[in-house]
């Protein structure tokens, strides 16, 4: 409204079908902060007088603090949050002060001030949850390290292990997304204002300060690059993607540990749903959403690329489109990391379903077969088969369980595949196959990383001290975000309040 | 709330990340449709008592009809709109009545039915939307037909054409989409209705009677694949990408075609933006939005069919995060198409600057080979040969076009490659070139849906017919749906008011 | 090489970047095919004289049947095979013949012409395949319309159901996707070639002479659209999609069927994997593999939908990425039905497993309460409590199953809700509860479409007769295709060995 | 083959479906020093003879060297690489010997330990490739410092800038995705080998050892994440599109700079194709080419994340799909860094026509309305309505140039809006005009990182340095694989031909 249109307005359709003002919502209080580092860096650079400075701040601080005048100010019909705060400072000021507000500024460097601020803040939130989800891991973790049950690969029985090996894998796992948000952060934290439409001011701006003034730790130097890279939006979608794609296998794990024929975990009531139409059910939804927002962001990641893809350098339109997709992929993100913490919290664990899968389960074989190379002095391919013609002998005769197995059994299924061995007799190995209980399976497990026990106590201590440190630069990134907030409002309170 | 859930509710942060209901708003109005048949052929199959089903239909038209009785009775925490609606009849009607309406039904297949029922408005109106654009085309066809400019291939000027032909090819590509939105309408015009949970019911409903009751034109047959299949709300994401694809082309055209350096049209006030920084811009921020949107509807068809990857048989909740990403999809389509058909209506052509393209580009050099070939029954390839020792010349030295040759000029470019020919002498060369003016180029173009005139309208009658057939079509479909819902109207208006 | 290119050759890399030649193998022997009636067309059209024809079509005929001449004369450096085979005819006959070979026609057009070629192939061939594995389907339902099974939803049993059912319900799913087929077919079968680069030619060729020949049902009329759309291609990448999602969607449920813990189905040995470590595994690899490759046929959708997002009108060379995606689709597709018709054919199927997890299965609740509604008239809602809460009572006392419920059970868990009723006494409950037995489950469920024997026989006699009729139809497009090819053939031999 | 597979082959077309031994190639390499390094282990670990550990070591060799024992051995219808390389080994050895060599590992972490070896050397590969793209747009960036141009939003022109600016855009871009690629480059060089099939082993194996041997800085700690997680091929899949997402824009501002009604560059022959029908064609085919395989590595990433998706923890088949995506990412990538490099290098520069461009454009538009401002100290807002008033006067009378305009010209104009000033006179305004040439427009541009002359050269010092920087780092992580390397093959030679 407030720009020079020679002739015409926007046709209505047009207006609704251009307008960001919904989507923009979010930006609502990033982009009044930037304008007041923005108009403050203006008169610290001698542009604009005091007077003009105090009346634009004291505009700004009523538009942020007081519902009323934002009511009365705010046309919710603008093109964007832009034009919608920038008229609402004219209205309040008068297009001589208000008008001076967007000096050596455009919305092209403003709006990804903007989305730079708010990403900062959702890294932040993302982070921190990430490190709670963990913590909750290892809470679980240091609870079941002798929990023994079925590991799956293919989703058949593969070897035996322990529960809490399964939940500090996912320790590890996460940590690597908490590292890949931090990393982005850095490339976050920069500011892109002062570049203008696209090639920079004659107006003796000082870029610097303005990045100081919001907590910035530098400038984006290149104005081109400052205005048209959405490089970070895209990567953003990225990590999200991989992280909630971790949340997703968990979700498909618990999905499938809780059907009635597994029988490892039951979701607590308060995180499952019940059926419209059969009174019996309990159903993992929450963790079945999980899975469907995983999706989700992948299409928020594909609509973010396939927009930059075609694109020429500058500004376009287009991009306007990238924002809603990062905010919904933001709050979806955090909303299942919250759930997840939820639930792994809640779970309760069937260790006796768990065990007794465990101790039936031919998953012990390749426990059984080590022992036979380390007894026999045999290869691994000849102890492979031997163990095969077991599994299958027993197998086939009922499901018979291998701490079952006979003397007759084991003679009959060597038979099969003419073994002898003068020291591997069908004694030795029955006597080996009794010796691996679940407990020897696990406790006989030695590499670096394994179910025994001493490397879950290892891996706990790992992760422990690992997430303190993640804690303490966490914290650390907040501080500095803090004290250049306090120090901005202080500026402007001195400004507004106390204008000697 | 009304469901027997024996111990625990959900957690709230749970309630929040499960519920559906905003995005349920828009079935609202289908859940409540639903249900008046549902509960109609309940009563006609002797289900349901007389009485039961005036109060329960009574119920049902307060929701629909007065928005007070929908604030007092409808919580907007509940679950999703299938809650919300049935526990409103209840609180109306008490459990012992509103407790029978959802009798032989699960939310399983009433939240399908809901969503064939909106699918098949939304391509109802999409079906409009895209006649009425292929309409403005042809209005635009009709006038250009002698708009000379030139064609793109690798967007390097190929060979001559006009406007017409250029807007005539997108009236037949988006009448493929027409079509396949037709195809699909049959597939979704169907009901599921009756399939339950998964597995039907052992109540006496009769499937064909609500489908009839609700203007489908048969049932989803089996109960599991009622219940199950998300195939229509693929095939409708696609559909969507392949047309707005389409409007996708004219943009990026259009762009291009707007900027200073083309020339060749500019876009009304009304549908282009000013620039807040720069007074001299007009921005063709529609056109550049609809491209961002053809990456945001790629991205919602890629959120659909990764929520269906690695289901198992049966509802599962993960479904719920299609049914935004579907009504998504239709409107950002449907917004796109009446912007680009306002756009095609609005925009002014400068034939000027087309036919001075024309005028002076080499794109005429096929053209002029062509003749070559038939004046001196020479190959293809020597032709193309000659033409392009011409062009070369010409283009080093300065640029020349072609039809300001000279005698000399064609002698050095033809000496470079050695060329002669006892009919296709230098100077026969020069007269030919002369020959092929722009006019006479698309004169001279012969084959079927070329530019040239007759061909021009020709295509213009095959369009005009096609489109009154489809208008045809679609009003037939508009009607079967507008005589079932008034004839259902009449059966409740029938029991509630007169209930002899 | 062939082409009039003044000054310089392509770089060595940049050949090798832009080169097709490759990925177009496949299109090799379609690109003769289209040349041959390119050829014959000009020749009747008298554009080419009869010994120029004849020469040349000896020449395709030595380059399709001679792989000696093949090897002498096709470059395998050329930048596509359209470039490879110009050039190898020109060189047998020499530039003054072969030369004319490419009159009137484009590369742009060419391209087209051969992707539709091949795709009504693989359409041909897809749709075959899909019929194949409806049958095996079918021949499976048969055989299990009395194999009492659990039904899922959320992967928690539901309700009971039979495993012809569950086959039969993918029948129609795939029908479906047969119809998508075929409607593209239509849109397929339709012959671009005479549109030339963009713009058509002004030689005097006959458009739809070339499509009868090749067998086309009628041409893309506008020159544009034939040469820029590619909007078939996106379709088929669509569809196949949809249709791998019906069988990612089997596979997922045969994997978990075929767990230990659920132990419904084995995997023949024909096809599933032993592990390289663990003796005891049989893995169900190739369904794994379906489901993985469901993800590479969604991935080349998103690449072939991104290629065509931001691209002007007119060809580009960016859709030669398009070809390579097409083909790894339509491989991928055509290998997973085929594998899935094996499996669906060869798994063994544990009847005794699936019916005792139904006989002890809470999935009998919903039958049970229904009948409690027709017997003492009571409101559906107030039947799920109950139902709820002597399911509630029997999990959590050591999940009792409900036919093993007593008089005091049942007496003590419907005190919690304090229910009485008249006819609904505790013993009339339990006499329902005895009465609804798997097969009474099954045999009460009346709706069109359950798992009720007669219906399962109406939907089997139902899909088999669609099959019939879809397999006439698909043998009429065979037989045309092949009768056009065969008088193809023998107007090129009339010529070639009888030119009188 | 050499598996104890009790009963029953793969069939024929099911081996073909699920084998990956095509995609496999180019892991043979990396898949050999993994055994070997693996081998080298087990012997110092006491676990392999060294006799056994010699001949194992010696078939390696062969296999490795001598294509002759290849040939022989290696069975091409092998499921995978790790079949046909273990079974080749136990074909030269023995199965008493060689069946020694899969000791306490399995496929699950073969597989990743083969994939962490190659995708590290490709991002060395492909690091190193964008160092020199990098310098390549620096040597540009240092030529045209002077060589102004109008910079383009929405591809309109927008302000006037210098060449060099643009340049130096991409340098910055490419720098963060250098950085991207190096941190990935810590989470790829860690090993998973002793994660054996999920669980660990109990042999006495030592993880850190085989780590240190094939130069890994680490190990993947718990035994699930390693065999598990494939995060990092996602990560590579995203920051691969985020980098030719780069590649893309330079692509697209190349096409349509090069079109002949822009003309500011032209392509180098050796880069650009010509038309197989329009002789006057040149088309810049590797650049429409890099656009479109934008798209493929975006559905490359699409495919990848997907196959993830609704995955259990443990390996599953689905994850072979992973690896072609992969490889297929890696060269496309490689292969678009490589063609944009030689690009940058040898297109050549129309400065006179960039020049021409910028001297009629209203680009300069926003120079002089801050020259307003600061003559006149008016708003930004009414400095923009004045400018808006002229250029929309210009524009309506036959595109007047600013510089062009009259004193009459400028009263018209302003007496529109009615703008009188005290010091901004008609007079004043003009003088401002005049004084406002492209080169004064880009000499007054004052902030950081803008176009202005002192900013381009300290720009191009900073990438200068951080170049040399990240140069010394790549070389540091490539020498020490190389010392590894060295150090694992004396070893072995010292072991196969020393065997003192």
């Amino acid at each position: 409204m407030y720009r020079s249109r020679p002739s015409g307005n926007l046709d209505n359709r047009a207006l609704s079908f251009l307008s960001s003002i919904t989507e923009d919502a979010d930006l609502f209080y990033y982009d009044l902060l930037g304008s007041q580092a923005h108009v403050l860096m203006l008169y610290e650079s001698d542009i604009l007088s005091k007077k003009d400075t105090i009346e634009i701040l004291k505009g700004i601080d009523q538009l942020l603090n007081h519902s009323d005048t934002l009511k009365e100010y705010a046309d919710p019909a603008s093109e964007d949050i832009h034009e919608m705060n920038e008229s609402a400072i004219i209205k309040i000021t008068g297009i001589n002060v208000g008008g001076k507000m967007h000096t050596a500024r455009s919305r092209n460097d403003q709006v990804v001030l903007d989305i730079r601020m708010k990403l900062r803040d959702e890294l932040n939130r993302i982070s921190s949850q990430l490190l709670n989800l963990i913590k909750s891991l290892l809470v679980r973790a240091r609870k079941n390290t002798d929990t023994i049950m079925p590991m799956y690969t293919h989703l058949q029985q593969a070897q035996l292990g322990v529960l809490s090996h399964y939940f500090l894998s996912y320790c590890f796992s996460l940590t690597r997304n908490f590292e890949r948000f931090s990393e982005l952060y850095r490339r976050t934290n920069i500011s892109p204002l002062g570049a203008c439409a696209i090639g920079g001011s004659s107006m003796p701006i000082d870029r610097e300060k303005v990045a100081s003034l919001l907590g910035f730790s530098d400038i984006v130097y290149n104005s081109v690059d400052a205005t048209t890279s959405r490089d970070i939006m895209i990567e953003f979608s990225s990590i999200s993607l991989i992280t909630i794609l971790d949340l997703c296998r968990i979700s498909e794990d618990f999905i499938i540990w809780s059907t009635s024929e597994f029988g490892f975990i039951s979701l607590d009531d308060r995180f499952s749903s019940s059926s419209s139409a059969m009174p019996q059910k309990k159903n993992p939804d929450p963790l079945e959403l999980i899975r469907g927002k995983t999706a989700v962001i992948e299409g928020n990641l594909v609509a973010a690329s396939s927009i930059m893809k075609g694109l020429t350098s500058g500004y376009s339109r287009d991009l306007q489109e990238i924002k809603p997709l990062l905010w919904k992929t933001s709050t979806t993100l955090e909303g299942s990391i919250e759930i997840m913490d939820s639930i792994v919290s809640t779970i309760s664990i069937d260790q006796n379903n768990m065990y007794s899968a465990s101790a039936t389960s031919y998953a012990i074989s390749l426990d059984i077969a080590e022992q036979l190379i380390k007894d026999g002095n045999i290869s691994f391919r000849l102890s492979h088969k031997v163990m095969g013609a077991i599994v299958d002998y027993a197998s086939r005769n009922g499901n018979i369980s291998l701490s079952s197995l006979t003397i007759p059994d084991i003679t009959v299924a060597l038979k099969k595949i003419n073994f002898t061995h003068p020291i591997l007799t069908v004694e030795k190995i029955l006597s080996i196959i009794k010796l691996i209980t679940p407990e020897n399976s696990i406790k006989f497990r030695k590499t670096k990383g394994s179910p025994n026990k001493d490397e879950q106590i290892a891996m706990i201590d790992y992760i422990d001290k690992m997430i303190n440190d993640y804690e303490k630069d966490l914290e650390l990134r907040l501080n500095k975000l803090y004290l250049a907030r306090d120090h901005l409002d202080k500026k402007i309170k001195q400004l507004i309040y106390k204008p000697s």
